[in-house]
């Protein structure tokens, strides 16, 4: 087992990557403070950990559970009511603590309801995702969509630990560990050269569950994802280049109705439109385009939109990203492999070019 | 014009109490980084004021308004989400500041969805109430009802300046000034004797809305709220004395459904309970008790909750009360005029009794 710090003076946690860690019940006690926990998971991941995690706990807390609803459109504040609605039944206090037991979204939402409920309960992520072990999970990024926008409402709320364990993947589906590998690759692609290289050499073994290349992935990953977030927790900065591929990829999420795509398959087609973007601004060299499109392509990734989205859908949707200030759009582009920036200077003309080599004329 | 800083690091803002501060836009002008300004304000005051404050920044920001129905029967999820349809329909970004300009409701509102908008964006809090002068708008509470408890959703989330026109009081009902004065009193009797003192001497005066003394009032009670927060802004401890009188007020009020009381109207008469309870407990004299009664009195606010409330109408209500530890409910009660303390251990045969001297046999 790995333990990598998030150094956030009074928010700091530690952030647990290993095998077989949901039986660890002394990862878990000391980040519980009152007499209750409320493990939410949702319908597909709760019947696979929700008794191992319950059980390892109810030791020394009672435990309830929230079960929602898989998958994203049920990531909006409906589902976030419908979680204060059941902890005020329990009734849960201000030390309850929440577990979000699941992926990105049930992350997402469940430390977004515990920033709110009674102003904030502390929680702890088990992310049982590729994409929330290397990602979601980490930084406190909470929230939900809304019709006009994803990710549009939230909070800033920082979990008491993380623990994610490497043996939850072995159940996950194919299409979802290999959408967790877009966010992987990205943290090559923004500030580790030398992981991007071990990803050229690896990805097939990760992609196939070899559990020492993806405990190792994970940790590298978090360890990126813990180094930026400390710089800037509230995304003043550099924080940002975290949303490599994020604006496009957002913008095809958007437009699919947060449905259908996964949020790593439109942030791997993301990242290839961002990286052609950064070769058509000529930040980078047309060899480096090369093995981002071929990284994404040999795990079997979309590079492309859906084909029926115009350039008007991408600027409507990205319009109203949060990245956008007083605005302008702000794109995270690359100026080497490792190496991100961002630009809100820029030929229109070159982005109206770049989305046109993706969309069908 | 007096200034009254709020010390806390990072998020440290000032006070203004004075006359005429609507139009004052330098005093507004620092606290707006953007270039769009949301004055959310409801029907009854946004005809008051809105255009005052609206044009005082319009020199240097975009304007806009949202405009929510009057009563704290909004203050639930369903008004925050019409808040964010509407920002998010403008659009505003991650800079776009939002005044809040009305009384407690329409701060705690607006202040959450400012709290949760793209994960956080700056507000500044018009306060036109006497209570919002003094309680609300300041120390970074905001958040809305749910049908099983009050202020259960929420979040602590500071403002960047409280701009106190005690102008705009000469508007406001006298119901509502009256019901101001109940959080008045409450600094006088948790923690500063000669407050108490004065205000025994000048109730009348304020009630009658003599300016000097409302301003006099009004920053004293800033201050008295500031040193508060400033030592504990998450409530993990003292600033727990802040609630003196509102666990039975709040019982109060969700027994209500939240109408026909205003807050400070719930919270007078729970003073005078919990002022009976600390007697009882013998923590206070009944000289001490009485002068609490009196001074309620004096102002024509309730001492008794609703003649229909029964013992069991106040637990079930109490038992939801954020100040709720492990099944405890703990209370806010007075060891002296000016000195006030909290309690999670006293024998539940006083409290029924309490209870029942304030309802028909």
């Amino acid at each position: 087992m790995k333990k990598i710090e998030v150094n956030l003076s009074d928010r700091h946690y530690p952030i647990y990557v290993g095998r077989g860690l949901l039986e660890r019940l002394d990862l878990l006690q000391p980040h519980i403070v009152g007499t209750t926990a409320v493990i939410i998971s949702n319908e597909t991941v709760a019947p696979l950990f929700a008794k191992t995690v319950a059980e390892s706990i109810a030791r020394f807390v009672k435990v309830e559970q929230c079960i929602l609803p898989d998958g994203e459109v049920y990531k909006d504040l409906r589902t976030v009511k419908s979680i204060f609605d059941q902890m005020l039944a329990i009734p849960c206090d201000r030390k309850t603590t929440v577990i979000a037991l699941g992926g990105g979204v049930v992350g997402d939402i469940s430390g977004f309801a515990a920033a709110c409920y009674q102003r904030g309960i502390p929680y702890i992520h088990v992310p049982t995702t590729l994409l929330a072990q290397v990602d979601s999970s980490i930084g406190g990024k909470t929230g939900v969509n809304h019709p006009l926008g994803k990710n549009m409402i939230g909070a800033i709320y920082q979990p008491k630990c993380v623990v994610a364990d490497v043996d939850t993947l072995n159940s996950l589906p194919k299409r979802e560990l290999v959408a967790g590998l877009a966010e992987v690759i990205k943290y090559g692609l923004i500030r580790d050269p030398d992981f991007f290289d071990w990803l050229e050499k690896n990805i097939e073994s990760l992609a196939s569950r070899d559990p020492d290349c993806l405990e190792y992935a994970i940790e590298r990953s978090c360890l990126n994802k813990a180094r930026v977030v400390e710089l800037d927790e509230r995304e003043t900065g550099i924080r940002a280049i975290l949303n490599f591929g994020h604006t496009f990829g957002h913008a095809i999420e958007n437009n699919l109705g947060y449905a259908d795509w996964l949020h790593g398959e439109a942030v791997a087609a993301g990242m290839v439109i961002a990286t052609e973007f950064s070769r058509r601004l000529e930040m980078l060299s047309a060899d480096d385009s090369a093995r981002v499109k071929r990284i994404v392509q040999r795990c079997g990734l979309p590079e492309f939109p859906p084909a029926w989205m115009t350039e008007q859908d991408f600027m409507r949707a990205m319009a109203v990203d949060k990245k956008v200030d007083a605005g302008k759009i702000r794109f995270v582009v690359l100026e080497d492999i490792g190496k991100a920036t961002v630009i809100d200077q820029y030929p229109q003309a070159v982005l109206q070019q770049t989305l046109a080599a993706f969309l069908p004329s």
